[in-house]
């Protein structure tokens, strides 16, 4: 039987900074994690767009012209080489979603699990 | 300026049945809709997986040997080519995920925006 995810649960059971996952579709990994007090580089994904959804508390994504604040409830869709980057002031729990082999520890700021 | 989508509010917006599209990933289509008190025919989705979130409410989703239970908060992936039907008993709103052109009439039980 397929097994359901609810994913604030998963992610209150991932590490800070952990990237915990919680499903694949079509060749795209789908991870949930908790962050807190990290801002990183701007980056850019060539191969992948990049979906952020926050499940629980906010954040903001910078981009070259301006913030984009994120809430519970919230999704947004980076395209792929667009310049980005998380900008994580309080504790928020998000869900990612990419080209699975796009994120490593040179652009997530934490664990890929 | 990218802008961001409130899952919530993106339902609200839907009419029932209705799948508005609220993004694109890598060739996937993310849509919302509300639904109420339909069943659809078990099918299959020979080329994609499909992902089934729950925004508000509660449905279920019947596969082969049985029913999964979905409520707020809930996620699931259908593998393709699994057997799957949706069940809906009472008002839901959920985001849907698919390789784009894999829904149509004859699988959605609505009108694909």
């Amino acid at each position: 039987m397929l097994e359901k995810v609810n994913l604030l649960q998963a992610a209150n059971n991932a590490g800070l900074f952990e990237y915990l996952n919680v499903g694949n579709l079509n060749g795209h990994s789908l991870s949930v994690l908790q962050v807190e007090d990290r801002t990183l580089d701007f980056h850019i994904h060539e191969h992948s767009d990049e979906l952020f959804y926050v499940i629980e508390g906010q954040f903001d994504i910078g981009l070259e012209d301006g913030l984009v604040s994120l809430k519970q409830g919230d999704l947004l869709i980076i395209p792929k080489g667009m310049r980005h980057r998380p900008v994580v002031t309080s504790r928020v729990k998000c869900l990612l979603m990419e080209l699975e082999g796009t994120l490593d520890a040179g652009n997530t700021g934490g664990a890929v699990a």
